[in-house]
């Protein structure tokens, strides 16, 4: 392809982390959203927990701050009821994403999405443990040819250094939380921001 | 009117607080937004800090956590353009809205509305002082007929105490943020959340 065929794709980079709340309807209807907008999703999974302990805290805020916790998840059950996603309360929460995360870091743009979505749903939809490497496993199956071995050559050294630099690069760029969406170096937070950031995205 | 007539009006009640930045938008429109749908705004002033105060935050956590606050800003300057409201980021934030709380909780429901409108716009459009006895009569000018006397009654005794029991019934209501809609005793946080507030208040 020569260059006078290259075209700049109109894109979202979605910032997300695992054991977020919203952060799962967020992920699981990001990539249609998108493409019916003819926007392309880069997937960008990082880690909240030290950005969360560079603000002092040391468990989600959503523990932290009883109310504000109790309206999350009846806002959450809201959320997913008007997408049409089914919502379960995790019985532990937050859970750890970090081998998770680093399986996101490690996927190829091929099988990512189906691999976000479906941790997000074996965590909020059926009150699975994500930090399970069975887990996980159960969720690589029929994208990649052999899960177990994807799921080890995750916890290569160069991944985790992968996964560590994305999450400083996330405090560079200002993220705070998660799920956020980042356009131009713009950032639009929540999944009440995807349909502005993508707006965003096509008007440049 | 008698018995038979008398008809249970659909309401949501709004819970504001003069300093919080997406009230201003919020306060601006869900008058205009509650009519269209048939819906009546029970209009609830209340203090944020005390509350604030008991999750150990002694400023605005928009202050407390500036990553957090530089998005906020850029947000509201979206929302804002996105609505077609003025908006000019206030010099100083926050500002105390302790009076102009006081006014509106002995407001009347015939110019409560108004009033509440040009607070928000006098802090958050044109970087006004609200906590200034002349800004406030400046807000009333026009809706009672003596604006210093509107201003100085709000000062009673007994207008502190309903504006101290208001903030109560807000931490009892589980309100950890303004601004909050009330719909039977469920919570709707932000102004994100207004049309779905309107909206199950009309399905009861």
């Amino acid at each position: 392809m020569g260059p006078a065929t290259v075209q700049a794709m109109v894109a979202v980079e979605f910032w997300f982390e695992f054991a977020s709340t919203y952060s799962y309807p967020a992920a699981v209807r990001i990539g249609e959203v998108a493409r019916a907008a003819g926007c392309a999703v880069v997937w960008r999974p990082f880690l909240l927990g030290p950005i969360f302990k560079q603000q002092g805290w040391e468990d989600s805020p959503f523990n932290l701050y009883p109310a504000k916790g109790r309206y999350m998840w009846r806002d959450l059950e809201r959320v997913c009821a008007k997408a049409d996603l089914p919502f379960v309360r995790p019985s532990v929460f937050p859970r750890n994403g970090l081998r998770a995360a680093r399986v996101a870091t490690a996927a190829s743009d091929d099988w990512i999405e189906a691999f976000v979505g479906r941790v997000y749903r074996a965590n909020f939809a059926e009150d699975r443990d994500i930090s399970d490497p069975d887990v996980l496993t159960s969720c690589l199956e029929g994208l990649v040819p052999q899960p177990r071995r994807t799921l080890e050559e995750a916890g290569d050294h160069a991944v985790k250094q992968r996964l560590r630099g994305a999450t400083e690069a996330a405090i560079g760029l200002g993220i705070f939380g998660a799920p956020t969406c980042v356009v131009h170096g713009e950032l639009f937070w929540g999944n009440d921001r995807i349909e502005a950031a993508i707006e965003a995205a096509r008007s440049r």
